[in-house]
């Protein structure tokens, strides 16, 4: 590798382990008024989500499925890892530093892995309405893989299963997260 | 920058994150009869010392001064950043995960940070005897900037320092400690 590229990735990539260790080390040091059991399984919840088996493992074969031809679970894999897994974490960690418990805990779980699969649904079917774009990318997305009508049709089932794990809760404590997944379902760009 | 670079980098930074997930996550979730608040006392600890205040500032400032001229501040700058911060953070974790209360963590705080810093002296110090490499390398190195005999007697205040920290301890549990300082300071190789 040129030294210039060397040099570069150097410095990228402290930055981004300056960047990653400060989250950890924020959610340690700066967080009140939770017990510290809860801080520590909002860290594993944490780590779990943005390492080797979340958000490493979705980016990876994101770029390498980049021009080859990728079935519809190569897709969710991709988009569960990349994007859904981290919007889980904050969901549930929010969850666990709030006080929930266990059952409260994996209702909002289950929520935020609707609403997470949802947004990328939506955000394929945005893109496949602007003209061409959908043709010239070579990128998988839900309508290329099982049709718009289809695709359509998931957003609405994933809407519904989000909104039926918000039951459990206390309708007004659940408001902020009933009109959040509608409004990913209903956005127009 | 070339896209061969560009995806080499993204490799190698999805490893180096996942990784250093790892770490944190691992602490986390796997550390058994230990509070929780000294977990999350080890996490904040471990974090301070791995990012932007520890290792990776002395890696970015290692890797800025190749070739150019290093005063003895920088260069010191450069070990205890690069290298002791890391080997203090060992040495503390375990002091708080084994219990110890806060006079007893800094007490161990202020012998790693001499040990830490003496082990760069003297591996200095066993550089500058394999001949000729001295001469040769840009580096900045402690016998290069203070002469090798004033090199030699820093590593010896070092070394007193450490022990002196460790005075505060039953000499039993000190025990290895003690000895390890001496063996930094008397290795050959």
């Amino acid at each position: 590798m040129p030294i210039a590229c060397a040099l570069e990735m150097i410095h990228t990539m402290s930055l981004s382990d300056a960047l990653l260790t400060l989250a950890f080390e924020h959610v340690a040091a700066k967080t009140f008024n939770v017990s510290p059991d809860r801080v520590v399984q909002a860290i594993a919840e944490l780590g779990s989500a943005v390492g080797s088996k979340g958000l490493v493992a979705g980016q990876i074969v994101d770029i390498d499925s980049e021009g080859k031809n990728v079935s519809l679970a190569e897709l969710e894999y991709i988009h569960v890892h990349k994007t859904a897994k981290l919007l889980e974490a904050s969901v549930v960690c929010g969850a666990i530093m709030g006080g929930g418990n266990m059952i409260d805990i994996e209702r909002v779980r289950n929520y935020a892995r609707c609403i997470g699969l949802l947004f990328q649904v939506v955000d394929d079917i945005l893109d496949g309405k602007t003209a061409g774009k959908d043709l010239v990318s070579d990128k998988a997305t839900y309508p290329k893989l099982m049709g718009i009508d289809n695709a359509k049709k998931l957003a609405t089932e994933l809407v519904a299963q989000a909104i039926e794990e918000l039951a459990y809760f206390e309708d007004a404590r659940a408001a902020p997260l009933y009109h959040l997944a509608n409004y990913i379902a209903s956005r127009q760009n």
